[in-house]
């Protein structure tokens, strides 16, 4: 299962009720928080998001709306008593902006707090997904991510499971690949109960970025692509000056990259209804749907 | 005019709608913000605080819950076009901390922002105020704030002020003891037109603490306290032991310093209801009020 939960979808400014940008990404029993602008510990609770449960956070770049949040949620996890590890991928300066708040606060975390420097190219693998970063073109350093499931999980044939009576604890287990083994210890292989998955499962999100066609190489294929759309049409030029994009851009980038589904999101504070976004976008790009808070697109 | 609107009176974690720790601490024409948790910006939207009239900012300590909204104020101002100076008093590691996160965004701030360390004793003294800061008891470095006019406004009088036809944009000029010109060059003398203010107005914040009885002594006869309370008294082996304080123990401190009036916040995530907080303290000190936010605290 591959889904994205929107958590934020503004620009800078909050305003209209919309936050700036953090969003969940779930890839199976696997949880990814993508950048955390301020409040979104709070959006984390609103939206019922297991927040010990998120394994990885990953910050596309050091404007402040896109990360302030994230000192918040480090310091709530551990006076919650979070045990297990949180690694936090970002710019290199994130590492020391976060250790200098947490050590002027006097905190000792409960968890092991890991720091790591994206680079373009730099690729997390995992037995079951592979998460690629690329750099994207903004004022300052910025990257987006390729989150792929590495192999697609088994489907359970739900006939053959009944007949070996396998309980339900164990079918995710199943849909890896392993075969079961019964107290007894009777073997049954994978193959009598499962058929194989669908497809790889992608999603891609572009950060902010300005219109650049070379970020529908990096995106090519997926699934599911998120990109801002900081601004309508009219003006594209002020998006180009800010290393912003349009929601015309972006379905542009959607098209040519061939991907399934494109979600938008980043809506500058200017505007209060999101609607022209859609429509703007879908002239171009059918499949494009706004990236609205609270909301989880699956994939 | 002194008043204390309250912008968050939760303590670590947000919870129960509840925010973390800001104030607005409003003394005739200005402004100040006193600690700025995370979303603090938010609130200020919320409850329609000129935010552009902020002119100086006290932050407390260095705990999260009283300063992680500061820096994503500070950048809005700057997005905002903000051009009058900022002060900001803290502990002196914040000036470190808000200036890496600024450099690491590549911000460049439309207006001047100054920042000065705190200590105990250390007076900022205006025309018309002046406000003292005092050290607290808690786990880092901690201060509180009294707020006092200086003198106070004069009373203008309405039937003087009709017999000579001043115009409504006057009033407050009058108020501070100026005399009134006339366009034609006519001098009007202010003692002519109003009649002596009432007492200076004094205000206390006393921050994060445990209970201390001291405190009473730094906050003597103001017109109004805020002290916080974190737990009720059932936990007071626990406030102490996180260096907080109970209901009754802010209520005690109240009636020890023989202030007016006590407000009382800094609630607890594990309490959703604060009427026993009100009840508790209310046994010791009556005229105490619960903290709430988006209320109006005039004295």
């Amino acid at each position: 299962m591959l889904a994205v939960t929107i958590l934020g979808n503004n620009s800078a400014l909050p305003a209209f009720d919309r936050h700036p940008t953090a969003q969940v990404v779930t890839l199976n029993e696997h949880l990814f928080l993508v950048d955390c602008g301020e409040g979104t510990q709070i959006q984390i609770a609103k939206y019922r998001i297991r927040r010990s449960r998120i394994q990885k956070i990953f910050i596309s770049h050091l404007h402040g709306d896109h990360y302030f949040g994230l000192v918040g949620l480090i310091t709530t996890m551990g006076l919650l008593g979070r045990e297990n590890d949180l690694h936090v991928y970002g710019p290199a300066e994130l590492e020391p902006i976060i250790q200098l708040q947490l050590k002027a606060g006097g905190n000792h975390l409960p968890f092991k707090l890991q720091f790591y420097t994206l680079h373009d190219g730099m690729t997390i693998t995992e037995d079951k997904f592979e998460i690629t970063c690329f750099k994207v073109f903004h004022r300052i350093e910025c990257y987006g991510f390729v989150f792929r499931e590495v192999r697609a999980p088994r489907r359970i044939n739900p006939d053959k499971i009944k007949l070996y009576s396998i309980p339900t604890p164990y079918y995710d287990w199943l849909r890896w690949g392993h075969d079961f083994v019964s107290e007894s210890g009777e073997v049954i292989a994978n193959e009598l109960v499962t058929e194989p998955g669908s497809g790889s499962k992608s999603y891609a999100y572009a950060a902010d970025t300005l219109f650049e066609r070379s970020i529908a190489c990096r995106v090519k294929g997926v699934d599911l692509l998120y990109h801002e759309t900081t601004y309508l049409h009219d003006l594209a030029e002020k998006a180009t000056k800010r290393f912003h994009s349009t929601a015309v851009q972006a379905a542009t980038i959607a098209k040519e990259a061939g991907v399934h589904r494109l979600i938008i999101g980043h809506f500058s504070s200017k505007y209060e209804k999101l609607d022209p976004f859609e429509e703007e976008a879908r002239e171009i790009f059918p499949s494009t749907d706004l990236a609205l808070e609270g909301v989880t697109y699956r994939v």
